[in-house]
Formats: C-alpha cells, structure tokens, sequence
C-alpha cells in the first residue's frame, strides 16, 4: 500500500487515507455507509477527479454489502437512491456522477437477486480502478522521455556555483504545480506520476514543488507523496519558479489539467499560467499531463471556460490563520489559462499529443 | 498620524507601530532606551529601509535624553557606543548604519556639553525623516503620469462580463507586490507612495495586491496601509497576477527594489520577476519606483547579485502552521532579479530614468 491512498479492507468496506490532515497526520478512515462516504467526500478527505469516482464506486459497493439478502427489486431501487446521494456530495464533480452512471447502469444489466448485483458492483468498481491504475501507468510511460536534462547557457554559467544536488551528475529537475500524482488518482498520478513511474526506475530525479496557494497542495500533499515515494524535492513559493529557470535549474515543468480545449487551450490550478510564461522565456519545455477524459471537444478554446472563484478566505486565512484585514476583499480564481502558444505537449495514455487534436 | 507608524512622543520619546502584529492588531510601543530599540529593529518591528534608519536615529536621541546634563566627553562616548549597539541590530540594513555614520559625525562636528549635543542630534534626525518624507513626495509626483488606463483588445473584449470595480468608469487598475508604502519608509512610501499620492487626489483606482508569500508583506501591510486610505484593494494570491493581466485587468505593475545594477536589472522582493515577465507578454508597463541609494554604481548587473537565502520555515510552516512535512526541505531565496528588458521605466526622486544611469 505504498503508493495508494484507498483500499478495500478485509471485511469488503472502504479504508482511504484523510488527506484534509495532511501532511501533519496520517489517519485512514473505514467507510462503510453512503452517510460516511458522503461525508468523506464532500468535506474533500478524497480529491483529485479519477480518486472521487474511484472510491465513491467501491464505499456504494461496501455501504451495500450489508444488504446482499434483498430481492433484486429491493436492492436495485436502493442502489439508484445510495447514488443519487453519493452524486449530490460533490455535483460539479464529473467523475463521480460518471461513475456513479456507471455503477447503476452495470446493477440493472446483472440478472439475478441482490447477492448477483452485489457482485457485479464490486467487479464494477474494481473495473474502475483498475483502468485509471492502468491509465496513469500508460501515461506515466509517455512521459519518460519527457525527463531529459536541458544543457543552455544559463546551465552552464549557474552550474559551477549553484547547491543543489546534481547539479553535475546528470539529474533532472523536474518542477511541478499543485498536486497530480496517486492521492488524485487511483493509480500513481498524471504529471507526478512520470515523476513516480521514473524514482520507481531508479531515475536521477529532483522535484521542486510549488507549494501552490491558497490551498497548498503542493507543500501539503506533493510535497508528502515525494517524501513518502523517497524522490529528492524542495518546496519552493510559487513566485521563486521563474528565478530557479533563470538560473537554469528546471529541466522540465509537469503539470496536470482540469480542461483542454480544442485548440490545445489549458485550464489548471491557479499560478500554472504564469508557470508557462516563464518556461517559455527560458527554453524550459512545458508539458500538460492528462489523460483523455481532460480534453473536452465541446469547448474552442481557454476564452470559453468560465473561471470559477472560490471563497476569498482561503486567501485571507492561509491554514486558517488571519493575514489580511478584515475588511480587505479578495479575489480567488480556481484556476488560470494557459495558452496553447507555451505548451510543448500533451501527455496522455495514449501517447504525447499536440493539437489539433 | 494617518499614514505614519511612527512619531516623537510629547515627552521627546519613539513610538512606533509594532509591524509585526498587523494587520490583527494596532498596538504602538514607546520606545525611550536603547536595549528597547535594539529589541524592536531585531524582531522586525520596524521594517523597510528608509524606516529602520530614521527610527534608529529617533530611538537614539529619546535614549540619550536621560543624560543630556552629562559632559561633552561623557555624552558623545555614549553617543557612539549606543550608535553602535544599535547598528548591531541588523548588521546587513545598509539604512541603519548609514544613519547611525551620520548621527556620530553630527555628535563629533557639534560644539558644547551634552543637552547642545543632544539638541543637534534631536535636529539631525528629525531631517533624516524630512528628508526621506520629502524624497518619497517628489518620487510619488513623478509616478503620477504613470497611472494611465491601459486599452487593449483583451480589456475591451474582457470589460463586459468582467466584475471588478470600475470597468467602464476609468478606474487605473494598479499591480503590486510586496510593501513598499508607508510602513517602509518616513513618508508615504515609494510605488505604494505612487498610489497614496494618487489616492489624496481622488484618482480612481483599485489595486490588486499579491500576498507576496512567504511572509505575506501584501495581505498583511499593504492590504492594512490600503484600508488605512481608503483605497479600493484585492487580495490575489501570487499565482494569480498572469491571469489578471491576460483578461486586461491590470494597467500598470508598480513594484519596489532592494538593489539596481549599473544596467538596469533590479533585485526585488521574491515574486517580482515573474510578475514582470507576465507584463511583458500582456504588454502591461511594468515600472520599478525606488530612491536614488538603491542604484548600486559597483553592480554591473543582476548576475552579480547575491541571492540571499531565508530559512526555510517561513515557506513550510506559513504564519506558524506546519505546510509540508518535516522531512521535506524548503528552498526561500529572498529575492529574484527581474531583467531590465522587462522594466518599462524606474521611478526616482529625481524623475522617471532609463537605462545607462
């Protein structure tokens, strides 16, 4: 269980890791009712789109488990309701309502009472899984060429006076935004994944991690996963990436995606865009790791996605801690858009794509 | 004492605005002895370089006032004994020993016994201040063609569906990072000083302040300085600065600087290159505002500059919460160097210069 933040338990329930406590602690919780999944869920103890859906298959399938006596009538009505409430938990989720589809789909395609069902629901949501572990695998494959060291000029002047390790022995610095690695997925990660596919490799890696306000995934949970995978990083304030490409100490940026328009357009975490500007300024290749569920065909390019505001107190209380006045506004914008212009490519399970797609 | 965090006491003492509290709480200290000045310079109470200076040289006369019947032997003993205590507060503000030089040549160059003595000084350090608050009024003066409403495609294409204050009313949308307003200086301040200055005329403005992490100088003063005013503000995490100009939000940057190299490139708090290589891209005049000390005639150019490193607890354990897990190390250079290319212009107390000084 070294790379994973859920499991089944013995006894066929739900255990995943509280990520709200990390990294200060580790505590796994057992789910085996639809109440405590949508708890879970709601309060984001599970994040991360592929991560959601995944476990919100297997807490449906633990919560029915006590009610595989029930005629199949019974059972099939109780699976929709169990659901439809798992569902409400996050409804702007896309994962989890398809998910969610899934499950109540394969329940009325299984003949049989509701012992057969149960069944078929576990089969379902272990089906689920495997493909997104399957998914990052393949991606993370992709992306090892990805992981190449850049030899510039700025290189070769900082090489000689600059501390961090490797620098002469053929290291490649990786850096990365916000969190994309197993505790989002079921597997191990998108853009951390390559990271985690390439330490697994015995690959030279460094990682520096943004530590990606407001909310901190980076020094939270990207940080925690490199500790926990033993792959050399430093967490750094997203405003020092720029100096650190400057300097010629980036080889590469990996970062994730929430949506990629057509014209290769890309919506991620807030502070990925300014990212990208400065790769772009100092050769650094910039990629987008994703896997192909990311890329909605419905959408032209980065001026059709709205950006979504979350609440200004994240700004004002980092970790809950008063920093801004009371009565100073701000302004939280989930994510930003990066223009197509500055990505080198797209990793995707099925290979490095550039639009269009 | 509006825009002020400091003043002489009726009784010939410092008080000053305990920084280090803000923006939760106001509380002014009386300061009247040395080991009290040392104690509030070395805990950072007082910041920004021009303020530490004049404090220091105020802090001293309201110690020395004790002893002005002492002989003149006696008296500029202490003088230069207290002045150099007290420059060991903060060995490397170039501001305080600068002002504590000129505070015991003054004491040397006075003719009488002590009470003449300490009046020269009391006089001397109320011109360090005036000097400094008349330097920040001349610089502000010449940063106020500067505030100019930017009209670009995005702004008109973004103007209909965005909601910030003053989209269509010729509202100067400001950019600024870190604190460089009155809490820094004797006076109003130097870019910030652009907007006070602004501000007092009844400009309309809105500025978009970045927290400016790790230490959150711009939610925690800037923002509070704002308030004060009663200039229109956002809080934005540093992040989200590129994304705002990309949707023609932000007019102009206007951005302090530690050091200018003899070519224009400036050494700034963290932050500051990123932001300015966003500019760029978005065609947003990105200005520099600074006294003439700052331009270092000795620094050729920004890869001379030392890049001094903070510790690491000030990224991973923000506001004193743990963020990252122990084991991960944290890398907190100080500031960035931010090349002149990108700089549209550098705001003195002499005039808006250019490049070669």
């Amino acid at each position: 269980m070294r790379l994973q933040h859920f499991d089944w338990t013995s006894s066929g329930g739900l255990t995943l890791l509280d990520q709200t406590l990390l990294p200060g602690e580790e505590r796994w919780l057992e789910i085996s009712t639809v109440d405590a999944l949508v708890e879970a869920i709601g309060a984001l103890r599970v994040r991360g789109a592929p991560a959601i859906g995944i476990t919100a298959a297997m807490g449906l399938v633990a919560a029915l488990r006590e009610h595989a006596r029930e005629s199949r009538a019974a059972f099939t009505t109780r699976v929709e309701r169990d659901a439809a409430r798992i569902r409400g938990a996050r409804p702007t989720a896309v994962n989890l309502g398809w998910a969610m589809d899934r499950m109540v789909r394969r329940a009325g395609a299984t003949p049989g009472e509701g012992g057969a069902v149960l069944a078929a629901l576990e089969a379902e949501a272990q089906a689920i899984w495997d493909e997104d572990r399957a998914a990052c695998l393949r991606l993370a494959e992709h992306g090892q060429p990805l992981l190449a060291r850049m030899v510039t000029g700025a290189r070769l002047r900082a090489g000689a006076d600059e501390g961090e390790a490797g620098a002469d022995d053929g290291t490649v610095n990786v850096l990365t935004h916000c969190n994309t690695g197993f505790l989002a997925t079921g597997g191990i990660g998108t853009a951390l994944g390559i990271v985690h596919l390439a330490g697994e490799r015995g690959r030279r890696l460094h990682v520096w991690v943004d530590e990606t306000r407001p909310l901190l995934q980076g020094s939270r949970l990207t940080a925690w996963e490199l500790v926990r995978a033993g792959i050399p990083h430093t967490v750094i304030p997203d405003g020092a990436a720029a100096g650190l490409m400057a300097r010629g100490r980036v080889d590469v940026c990996l970062v994730g995606a929430d949506r990629i328009a057509r014209n290769g357009d890309v919506a991620n975490k807030i502070g990925t865009y300014p990212l990208a500007i400065a790769a772009a300024r100092h050769r650094v290749p910039f990629y987008v790791a994703a896997p192909k569920s990311t890329f909605d065909p419905a959408c032209g390019s980065g001026d059709e996605i709205p950006i979504e505001e979350r609440r200004p107190e994240e700004v004002t209380k980092p970790l809950g801690v008063r920093a801004a006045p009371d009565a100073s506004p701000a302004f939280n914008p989930a994510f930003d858009v990066t223009s197509a212009d500055l990505i080198a490519g797209y990793v995707t399970e099925e290979g490095v794509l550039r639009p269009p797609f």
